[in-house]
């Protein structure tokens, strides 16, 4: 099955475009889509007419061309007729945002059952039911949501599948466009009756250029198909990240799910994703930093070269002492550990820095050159720990709270790591006066994190990369760590 | 030793401003005081003249009165002859900015032992040395961070006591403004010679009648006050929480503390604290979630009534499945209990569902009233839970993506919370364009948060609370849970 035209169709129309009902699904697509998207949109009516100015047909078979997809916003017993329709047209996809099916019992079940013959029969890719669709930018946007109350993410290297809308467009595309993670696709895929998550997985690992990392949320996979996406995660040159719910007791119920999945048990699940290389975040926020790190290091704008975490050796440069402890806690549990630095490193570092600051700082790992520090006492030292050789990662903590750091720190660092191509994480607090510090790291394609946690899991992250990487290369069967 | 005068001193003096350097931490100090605070301000300068147009006075004695506090931002070795000072004048307290102390080594401790004898001797509530002193709004801010640079938290019921001044102003300061957290008096202790954490619990116990919480983060008990910390704790009336840094080998390594302390051993110390009713966050977002919570609990217009949560047994309404499956993913391991809705209930809520919504929404607990919702069944439904008795506390998953949600579900749902008094925590995206309705929400004292982990932790904090209070009340030791 070809789902190409599911993401990229030259042309589509939409059913379920209600004149009355401004917030109607059908209507909001078709309007988004016309005034905001590149795609070639045709808006079906039965009774024709127009819509703010917009021509409307009657029939899908009034168009001036067969369109690549249809999308059917309709309630559930008048979808069929229009799946049947694109297979006397041979319509190549099709996505049905209403629910109605598998998931309100019996007659449901039925209904979609006939849905998957007609699919299959024709070879019609169609995402759904019970779905909020496709995000394609710049050319499709089939989400129901109006623009004004959604946020949409920037365009980047992560493909996004999920089993749930409201986490698609709330838990990923809200926390995307605010922590700055780039997508190239993001797919809703409902019931899942036809196109599953196998299908996407494959789909975006082989066919879809754009697409660097691969994400889902998942509560579960589809019944008999386990294995095949394990299989494809592990074939996948691309970094596949799977974040599930209703992997407890509790959560299980609530997903109502009686597929006799892999998920059943937390455990087993963990195991499998791990023994075929698929990354399983500890939770939402995990999930994020691993994405945006992902993301960073999937830009032609590579900011460490080809420098690489394996050991997960790394220096802490700080200037708050607290700051240090926190991120020192840390270390261990994400298999990180601080290198040590000799007598004479700590000696040298202590005179790169300012006389007052040096008499109060502390130069174990991590540093603290304290609220006395300077711009150049953070450029010097930051230089001095990128050439230690056995030095794999340095974690900046900046709090531009001191006085005498300037605005340029942001620059500065820039230049340091564009030199010596160390890979650094930096942690800066959120808060909009820094934007300015913020902006010149992320010009330079610099991973800035806003908490301590998140800087070190993404240090853990690179770990994990280069070592899932290796293994891929190298087609080892990773056994355990 | 008394130690209002460090927190609401009718006079302060101020040595170590510098004519030259505007970044001087003395002088920073002076001008934010004199411009931005309320007590009044004496600048010292050997040479007097003025700063800022204001008059400087060459030495302590000058001035036209004995001030009650002294702030001392001068090198160590010059400090000692101004707290020599304070004991001539009998000025009954001061804070002492400046490192080159005990955290120095040999020389240093020598000067920090001198400094505590006098302190004793003459009873001067010092704080200090090598901290960022006292943020008691509306009053003083001893911090030397230009204000430009920093946030400040609202004014409210939390007392925050930090041995790192980076920690104060990055993780607490920052976070608080950012999340609405409110604070009575911010304390950096540094070296703690004189003044120490025991010494403040006890203060902001027994003396603030605006503190109600009391947090602290510290990197170890001061050396033989452990159990002094511990009594006073469970003593006190207002709630307890201590983050503490510094409790893995790693980060133990980083605080360069040698005292023998109880944190030592992280279970040890988790043990004691438990035991002596001091609640201990597992991350630092779950502090900021508790101290977010404990804060709008305390304020003067109770949102729930006397209404508490003692079991922890919650209803869930989302409108999203999948907000609603991760929700109860997280619910054991926070101590919480979904109840069962009866088929009756069932049916009864979806009666008051509007009719697209009712056929495809779900009615187990968590409640899932999908993306076709209307603010009408949000409001009905929220009623209808609020009745149900064994019901004793309602997580409310807002998603206003949705399009026939208004702006006006805000006060709406704070309504429904002011009629019934249940124990409602809200979830709603922290978006900008969203803000009307968290406002309308957080006008009523409607505890509001941003992420479904933090809506179940601080439900998590409720019960907790609960607890606490009883066993306080009840004077029963707890043993285990």
């Amino acid at each position: 099955m070809n789902l190409e035209k599911l993401f990229k169709p030259n042309s589509m129309a939409i059913t379920g475009i209600s004149k009355k009902n401004p917030l109607s699904a059908g209507r909001i697509i078709f309007v988004k889509n016309e005034f905001e998207m590149n795609v070639k949109v045709y808006g079906i009516h039965p009774a024709g007419g127009e819509l703010e100015g917009i021509k409307l047909y009657p029939k899908l078979d009034k168009l001036p061309e067969i369109p690549d997809l249809l999308v059917i916003a309709i309630k559930a017993e008048d979808t069929l007729q229009y799946v049947q329709e694109c297979a006397d047209l041979h319509i190549p996809a099709a996505i049905i945002i209403g629910g109605g099916f598998a998931e309100v019992g019996n007659e449901g079940l039925k209904r979609q059952e006939k849905l998957e013959k007609i699919a299959f029969d024709n070879d019609i890719a169609i995402l759904g039911p019970n779905c909020i669709g496709v995000y394609s930018p710049p050319l499709l946007d089939t989400i129901f949501m109006p623009t004004e109350r959604i946020t949409r993410p920037p365009k980047g290297s992560v493909a996004l599948i999920s089993q749930s809308g409201g986490v698609l467009v709330d838990q990923f595309f809200h926390k995307f466009n605010q922590i700055n993670i780039g997508v190239s696709t993001a797919v809703s895929i409902g019931n899942r009756a036809v196109v599953d998550e196998s299908m996407l997985l494959e789909y975006f690992s082989k066919k879809d250029e754009n697409t660097s990392n691969i994400a889902f949320y998942l509560e579960g996979f589809k019944q008999g198909k386990a294995r095949k996406f394990l299989e494809l995660a592990k074939e996948s040159e691309d970094m596949v990240i799977t974040y599930f719910g209703g992997i407890t007791e509790l959560g299980k119920t609530a997903t109502k799910s009686h597929t006799a999945s892999l998920s059943g048990n937390a455990r087993i699940l963990s195991a499998a994703l791990k023994q075929y290389l698929i990354i399983q975040p500890r939770s939402e926020n995990e999930l994020l930093t691993f994405l945006k790190l992902f993301d960073i290091l999937s830009h032609k704008k590579k900011p460490f070269g080809g420098n690489e975490v394996l050991y997960g050796r790394v220096a802490v440069l700080s200037i708050s002492g607290g700051h240090g402890v926190i991120c020192a806690d840390m270390l261990k549990k994400y298999g990180l550990s601080p290198v040590q630095f000799t007598d004479k490193e700590q000696q040298e570092m202590k005179e790169l820095t300012n006389p007052v600051a040096r008499e109060i700082a502390s130069f174990n790992n991590p540093i603290d050159l304290t609220g006395s520090v300077q711009d150049e006492d953070i450029e010097r030292v930051l230089e001095y720990l990128s050439q230690i050789q056995r030095i794999e990662c340095v974690i900046l903590l900046i709090l531009p709270y001191a006085p005498s750091i300037s605005f340029q720190i942001g620059r500065r660092i820039s230049n340091v790591i564009t030199n010596y191509k160390k890979p650094v994480v930096c942690f800066i607090p959120y808060i909009t006066k820094y934007g300015l510090i913020i902006e010149a790291l992320e010009l330079g394609n610099i991973p800035v994190f806003h908490s301590i946690k998140e800087a070190v899991q993404a240090v853990s992250a690179m770990k994990n990369r280069t070592r899932i990487n290796n293994l891929k290369k190298d087609n080892i069967f990773w056994e355990d760590r």
